[in-house]
């Protein structure tokens, strides 16, 4: 019984990575329809998407499963909560990502634009999304803080990136059209960002046991 | 100890209440700020978010220890799960309040501005939630079904918005910041609203045993 439910629980564990390696893919996928500006890429961020979202619908299944099934104790039961959570956290990353390839899809139909501080916003959602799966792999509580802490660099960048494109627009009204645009796409990745310091504080949670949720100030 | 299960159960659920109905006050605070100029309601919404804050961590004690020490069942361990997903949107809700009173701020210090159909906006987002933990409190999935049918005119009413928006933004280079501020919180509003749909999705998961999401197609 004991080995069929550590079986259980690693498989629960395996779903929900695979499902994140899925989710940085169609981030990745979809800034590049902006920055290449290639529409068939919003395709395969739409391909992955089905997957994800069947994934969903999995990892919800096999939660609640596993604690009928078993009598999960303390550590096991939050482990399988964290996956309940993540789980929401990852399939909204999707979403994101989908939202970002259709915004670029507007884009492509307009005059090339400066991207100012987006390629960098990428770089740091991306890896935030990684190092907090990473986290939830290794039970590293350190790494998981790490990322929380990332998340102000992408806030600053997002803020940086609002500023100068209305700055753009108030000099230049041409540009209002796809610097709002740009806009919505550095919104979507500081959601990705917020959706891996979720993830990074269920970590905590999950090896800790402790509520770190609303003790660190978030500008 | 059923009788025992059954209070905790209800206890979880009355919080779970309380903290829905403290959301949707801040959401009604927040657009209050904008509509009627009023800095001082900005303080409320802040007041109140201390307070979803630590009901977000109360909420998903009582459930992991309900889980714990009792042995839940099918239908009660669905509850319970939504009870935990639940808890995040609401969390979530909050912060969207307190995004929306922050650029409130922000507009007070602008000459007033149009706001198309935010107004309408609010009362769309502000029902769907009400009737979202109505229908959670009623295990009503007619009413669940009705919400998440209702998202569909939010999200006509943010692009509509958002299309005037732009439009007024290349006639008046000088409505930018503000006009800026406008979409924003249309995009919060929206939010709002897919939130109470997520909670709608989890009331009929959690009556029916049957998992709905992704299977409508959303706009």
């Amino acid at each position: 019984m004991k080995r069929h439910f550590d079986e259980d629980l690693d498989g629960l564990a395996a779903r929900l990575l695979h499902m994140g390696r899925l989710t940085e893919e169609m981030i990745q996928l979809a800034v590049r329809v902006v920055v290449e500006r290639d529409a068939a890429l919003a395709e395969e961020v739409k391909k992955r998407e089905s997957e994800v979202n069947e994934l969903h619908v999995e990892i919800d299944d096999r939660a609640l499963k596993l604690i009928a099934l078993h009598q999960p104790a303390a550590s096991d039961l939050r482990l399988i909560a964290a996956a309940i959570k993540i789980n929401s956290d990852l399939e909204r990353v999707g979403d994101q990502a989908v939202n970002i390839a259709e915004t670029g899809l507007f884009l492509l139909k307009e005059p090339t634009m400066k991207l100012f501080d987006v390629p960098r916003m990428v770089e740091v959602a991306a890896s935030m999304l990684k190092d907090s799966l990473e986290a939830f792999a290794r039970k590293d509580t350190a790494l998981a803080q790490d990322v929380i802490r990332r998340d102000d660099e992408e806030d600053r960048l997002k803020s940086q990136t609002f500023n100068e494109l209305i700055h753009l627009m108030q000099s230049d009204a041409s540009t209002i059209q796809r610097a709002m645009d740009v806009i919505l796409i550095s919104r979507n990745l500081e959601r990705v960002a917020d959706h891996a310091t979720n993830i990074a504080e269920d970590v905590i949670f999950m090896v800790l046991g402790k509520d770190i949720r609303h003790k660190h100030v978030s500008v």
